[in-house]
C-alpha cells in the first residue's frame, strides 16, 4: 500500500496525529487494511497527507504500541496478525439502575438508628482543617497498615479506661468498619473452623461469617446468655458472643457465665471467644459493664470495637484488639494488607478522642437516648396487660413481648398499615420456631420525644383490634 | 452477714455508690465474701454507713447487672455462685512495640513512590472544608454499601472517557484500597478457583489472593505479555493480568494478545480476567493505551483500578468494574457488606474529578514525572556498554538488565553501599530463576530531578567496581 488518503480536519480539536491513527485503526479493524499490508513509509505519508514526519511517526508509533501495527527493521510497518477483531463491536449497555422506591415511614422505631442532630459538626470540621493544615505531605503518605500507632494508643487508652480492656496499642487494629474488621479476621484466622453463635443475633456479622466460609452453629441463650453447656456439645473453637449487651435479647451477661466461657476457651488450644462489644457505650444506670476481654487471663478474647455507633454510621471506623497468638499470625499472614482507613480520619477520631470531644460527645448522647428510653418506657405503660418490656436501661432499643398470642407477622402489618415500622425478634434469630412468643423491638435513637409518644398511642390501639 | 464496713472517702472523685461497688466486688473476687452470702439489706448498710439508700441501692444493682450478687424475692441479696474467679489475676502487660529502625537511603528509587509535593492541598482543603459545611446529617448516616451513585457515575464517565471502559454506574464498586477490592471480590466469586499471574507479577495482589486461599499459578511471559498456550495448560479459570503497562516488566499487551486473552475467557463458562489497571494515567509518548475492558463483548474482564497512585496513597480509595454475572453473584453475596469508605472521601473525589482538577493533577504530576523519566534516561546513557534500558515512556520506573553477567544481589549490595536503595526483578518472581539475567528496578516517582543525576553517576562507578 502507497497510498491512504485521510480527510484532516485541522480546526478539529483532535491532534492530526490521533485522526490519523484513528482512521489507520478503524480500517485494520474492519478488515479494510489487511494483515500482512505493508503501510506506506513515515516520509511518504507525511508528504501525500502535507503534515510534517513527526506527525505520522507519532501516530505509527501509538498503532505500534498497542500492537496493530508491527515494525519489520529496514522494511517498514506492516498490519499485525489479530484473530477475532470482529468480536469488537459490543451492544450498547444500558444502566439498570433499577429506582428502588422504599417505603418511607411516619415512624420508624428502627434499632440501628443514631441520633446525627447531636453530631459535633463544627467541631469535626475544625479538627478536620487544623489537620489538612498541620501534616501535608506525611498526611497523605502510605500509611502503618495496622493502623497509626498515636491512634491504636489513644484507642487502647479509652479502652483500658471505659471498658476495662487490658491491651498494648501493638495489639489494636484499625479497620473501615466491622464487616471489614470480619473479613481481615477471616484472612488471619482461615475458615476452618466452627464458629458459634447466641441465638438470637447480630445477623449482620453472621451473614458476614457465613459468607465468609466458615461453618457456624446457633447455641441457645438462657437469661444468662449463651449456654455453655450447649456451647460445648456443638464442636465449635470459635464463640461469638455480646457479653455487655447481647444483641438483640440485651441480656447482660452475668460474672458467673464468663467465667464459664473463659474456662471453656482455656479448655482446648486453638479455642477463642469474639467478644463484639458493639454499643456498651449506652448504659443508663449504674457503670458501663466492663468488657469480657479484661477477665481473660490466657489471651482468648478476641475484642471487637466500632465508632459507626457512637459517632455516626458514615464514620467507617472500627477494630479489634487482638491476643497474642492471633497477634503473631496477623504479623504473619495479614499485616502486608493495606489500611483501609484514611490517615486523615485516624487523626480527626484520634483529636476527637484525646481532647475530651468523644467523652462529652457520649455523655451528650447519653443524655438524650436515655431521655428517649423514659419517655418511651413511660409511653408503653398501658400496654402492659398484652406485652411484657425486656432489654431496657441500655442500648438503643427495647423489646415487647406479647402475653396474648398474637403472631409476629400481625402485629408488624397492624403497624404498617397505621405507617409504623416496627422489627419482629424473629429476622435476628438463625432457628426461625413459630413456637416463641411474639417479640417486637423499638429502637428509638432515632425518634423524637413526641414522636414516641404519638406512635406508640397509636400502636396500643392498633395492637388491640 | 449483717455488717460490712467500707470505708468511704467523700472527697474522692468517685462517686460513693461506685466506692461501695467496688468494695463489695473486690470482697467476693477474692473470697472474702462467699458464695451463697447474704448481702445486707440496703436499709441496714444505708445506715451503717452513714449514706442514702439510693447509693446503696446503685451499688447493689450494678453488682446484680454484672452477675456478682443474685436478688430473691423477700429474701434479700446473695453472692453469686462463680467459678474460676481465681482466674482474674492477670500478670501486666507490656507493651511488645518494636521499634523498628528501617534503614534510610539517601537516594531511594523505590517503584512505589508518588510524589507528594505536587498534591493539590490547597483544593483537597477547599473541597473538604465545603463538604462538611453542605451536607450535614445526610452526609454521616449510613451509605449505599456499594458506594455512593454519584461518585460512582463520575468514576464511570471518567472510566469511558480516559481509558474507554464501557460500563454503568450500577457496574462500579467502592472500597478503600485495591486490597480490600480483593479481598471482597473473594467474597463474591468464592475461593474455588485458581488464578494464574504473569510472571514476574504485582506481588501485592498475588500475596492477597493467595493468603485468602485461592490456588494461584504463575504463566511466564514473552515480549506481548501472558503466553495464551501456557494459560491455557494450566487449568486456571481466572487470568489475573495489567495489560495496559504490565507490572513491572512495563510490557504492553498488543490487540492481537488481548484477542487472543478474551478468546481464551469466551472458550469456557466461568473463565474470567482481572484487568488490574493501576497506573494506566501516566504515559510519556503517544495517548494512554485504552483498557482491554473496552475490547470485551462478553462480559468476561473484572476491571480493578484506583486513586491510590494517581492522587495519592494516602487516600484509600479504588474500585471494580463487574461483568453482568459477577454483578448478579455481587447483589446475592456481598451487597449487605457496608461500604468500607467514608462518604465525605467518595464525596470529596467526586468533586475533585467532575471540576476539572483531577484532570489537571493528573497532567500536573505526568509532566512531572516526565521530566524525571527524561532525565533518568538521559543519566544513564554511559551505563549503554553493561545494561539495556527497559520499560520506558510509561508508569514511573524502568528497568536495567546487565549484560555483564553480574549477580542481582550483588548489584543491589553494591548500591547499598553507596547509600542508594535499587530494586530486584526477583522480588516480582513467583518462580525464582537463577538463570534469569539480572534486572533492577528504577523508580523516579519520588526523586528530585538532581538526585536522579548524582545517584545514577554514583552507581555507574559502583557498578562497574
Amino acid at each position: 500500500m502507497n497510498e491512504l488518503t485521510i480527510n484532516l480536519d485541522s480546526r478539529s480539536k483532535k491532534p492530526l496525529y490521533e485522526q490519523i491513527y484513528d482512521y489507520i485503526k478503524s480500517d485494520i479493524q474492519n478488515g479494510r487494511i489487511p494483515y500482512g499490508e505493508k503501510l506506506p513509509s513515515t516520509r511518504a505519508l507525511a508528504k501525500h497527507l502535507e503534515v510534517s514526519r513527526s506527525t505520522v511517526e507519532l501516530a505509527y508509533e501509538q498503532l505500534l504500541s498497542e500492537g496493530y501495527i508491527e515494525s519489520a527493521p529496514y522494511r517498514g510497518f506492516f498490519v499485525a496478525q489479530i484473530d477475532e477483531l470482529y468480536q469488537l463491536k459490543k451492544e450498547e449497555k444500558k444502566s439498570e439502575r433499577k429506582i428502588e422506591k422504599k417505603k418511607v415511614y411516619q415512624y420508624d422505631f428502627t434499632p440501628n438508628g443514631v441520633d446525627l442532630n447531636s453530631f459535633p459538626y463544627n467541631v469535626w470540621r475544625k479538627l478536620s482543617k487544623d489537620i489538612l493544615m498541620d501534616d501535608r505531605t506525611e498526611l497523605f503518605r502510605t500509611g502503618d497498615p495496622q493502623g497509626e500507632y498515636g491512634f491504636r494508643s489513644a484507642i487502647s487508652n479509652y479502652l483500658y479506661q471505659a471498658r476495662g480492656v487490658d491491651c498494648t496499642p501493638d495489639q489494636v487494629l484499625i479497620g473501615a468498619g466491622s464487616d471489614y474488621i470480619l473479613m481481615l479476621l477471616g484472612m488471619i484466622l482461615g475458615t476452618e473452623h466452627m464458629i458459634a453463635f447466641e441465638d438470637p443475633t447480630y445477623k449482620q456479622a453472621y451473614r458476614v461469617i457465613h459468607t465468609l466460609g466458615y461453618e457456624t452453629v446457633p447455641v441457645a441463650m438462657d437469661r444468662h446468655g449463651m449456654k455453655i453447656q450447649d456451647l460445648e456439645s456443638t464442636g465449635a473453637d470459635i464463640a461469638y458472643v455480646t457479653p455487655s449487651h447481647q444483641y438483640p435479647t440485651g441480656i447482660v451477661m452475668p460474672i458467673g457465665r464468663r467465667m464459664e466461657l473463659l474456662k471453656w476457651a482455656y479448655e482446648k488450644d486453638g479455642r477463642y471467644i469474639i467478644e463484639d462489644d458493639y454499643d456498651s457505650e449506652f448504659r443508663y444506670k449504674g457503670k458501663p459493664i466492663p468488657a469480657l476481654q479484661g477477665y481473660d487471663a490466657e489471651d482468648k478474647v478476641i475484642y471487637l470495637g466500632t465508632f459507626s455507633k457512637s459517632i455516626a454510621p458514615a464514620i467507617r471506623l472500627s477494630y479489634m484488639v487482638l491476643p497474642k497468638d492471633i497477634l503473631k499470625a496477623y504479623r504473619k499472614k495479614g499485616s502486608f494488607v493495606n489500611s483501609t482507613v484514611s490517615k486523615v480520619d485516624q487523626k480527626i477520631v484520634q483529636h476527637f478522642i484525646e481532647e475530651g470531644y468523644y467523652e462529652r460527645h457520649l455523655n451528650k448522647t447519653r443524655a438524650l437516648y436515655k431521655n428517649r428510653h423514659d419517655v418511651l418506657i413511660e409511653a408503653l405503660k398501658p400496654l402492659g396487660d398484652i406485652c411484657e418490656i425486656s432489654g431496657e436501661h441500655a442500648g438503643v432499643h427495647i423489646l415487647l413481648t406479647f402475653k396474648n398470642g398474637q403472631k409476629e407477622r400481625n402485629l408488624i402489618e397492624k403497624a404498617k398499615k397505621a405507617d409504623i415500622r416496627v422489627y419482629g425478634l424473629s429476622d435476628y434469630r438463625i432457628r426461625k420456631d413459630e413456637k416463641e412468643k411474639a417479640t417486637i423491638l423499638l429502637g428509638y435513637a432515632n425518634m423524637r420525644e413526641e414522636d414516641i409518644k404519638e406512635a406508640v398511642a397509636i400502636l396500643n390501639q392498633c395492637w388491640r383490634k
